[in-house]
């Protein structure tokens, strides 16, 4: 079976947590919005009646379809070895996804603090008061918490030994940060020094490094998640 | 087993969609931080080594800890008959509920749009447009989302003929926003017939009305996710 994956074309967004997972597991999958005619069979799915997505990214497999970036990873970890094998610790696992999908809202606030369906060209003032609040409070708050819990399990990963869906997504998050935020990043990453070997270990594993090298890797852009305005960055 | 509920006690907040959850099911627990020392015992255990929840609410289950509203309902629902038996119907449940949480973080950011750390009286202009942009676009989308499943399916709740746990989540999203927005929600109400029904449906239901009546139930006020500002409400 070969999985297909919707997602907006243009971005690495939140469909960027999927596509880093089925690419560490080596699994088979399409993008189909960025194939052809693959965004309006995207939106036809959410039109459906039935269980139709509430937005992208949602994945099918065979018969299912799934939407929720942290379902879909809860639903792909433990098929692909990427999640722990007990009840108790795929609860944990799911736990720490779905606080990694509580700040990527955090992010993406800071360049959309006034709302989703506003140009951030409207809303710049209230960004830059969004921006230094996240990195005074939220971003030592969140990342602080990983970097204790790598810290306390000694381990390579997250969970310790073996590396899980959530360190894929650290990886994407360490990677975005610096992307959208290079000067303040450089500068908060003496901090987090257990999240920073993390990031590299993701980097290097043979899956994740041919698939940044390969073009299925969309680059970070001012369109997603992780915005580089040089306004923000001070 | 008597579960062990942590959450903040003056306010429903993220808490009470648990809250309802265990009151439906008349499972036995205990709402931790409600009593003597309580609080001082929720933020213990959110230092402990192993697995330390980010933020309440949090479930103790037996050696269980569970962190993460949508995670703790996706483990109650299976155990206390709120969630479908197949897999499928489980991760469709699951992804509702995350979209619910979804919905809940852009209702909490319109009182506080320029981040969580700030007083509401420190961002009440940006307050004003967030939650301008919020019924205008937001609302509709999510709410019609809903309102268009409960009409697909022609049941009594949003999976069809069985109470589940969203239904009880879209429940407290009505009377939540009733509280909160009273001028504006009355307008809206007309474009959502199946919701308004659904939450009467679930108002009526033995344990959850014996559970609204009594003091276990936390009324709204201004600390929580739904607050009343009269200026945010025309």
């Amino acid at each position: 079976m070969k999985y297909e994956l919707y997602y907006w074309p243009e971005i690495e967004g939140r469909g960027e947590y999927v596509r880093l997972a089925l690419e560490e597991a080596g699994a088979a999958y399409v993008d189909v919005a960025r194939g052809p005619r693959g965004t309006s069979a995207m939106m036809k799915m959410m039109e459906a009646k039935g269980t139709p997505p509430f937005a992208p990214p949602f994945l099918k497999a065979g018969k299912l379809v799934i939407g929720q970036t942290a379902n879909i990873l809860l639903y792909l970890g433990s098929r692909h070895g990427l999640a722990p094998k007990t009840e108790a610790g795929k609860l944990w696992l799911h736990q720490l996804q779905l606080t990694i999908t509580d700040f990527v809202v955090e992010i993406h606030d800071t360049h959309h603090p006034l709302g989703p369906s506003l140009y951030y060209e409207d809303q710049k003032p209230a960004a830059k008061k969004r921006t230094a609040e996240f990195w005074d409070e939220r971003v030592p708050k969140f990342l602080g918490y990983f970097e204790r819990l790598l810290a306390d399990n000694r381990g390579a990963y997250v969970t310790g030994r073996k590396l899980t869906y959530v360190d894929l997504s650290l990886f994407q998050i360490v990677a975005g940060l610096r992307y959208a935020f290079p000067k303040r990043m450089t500068a908060f990453e003496k901090d987090v020094p257990g999240l920073v070997g993390l990031h590299d270990r993701v980097a290097t594993r043979p899956n994740i490094k041919a698939y940044l090298a390969s073009e299925r890797r969309i680059a970070f852009n001012e369109q997603g998640i992780f915005r580089r305005y040089k306004e923000l960055d001070n």
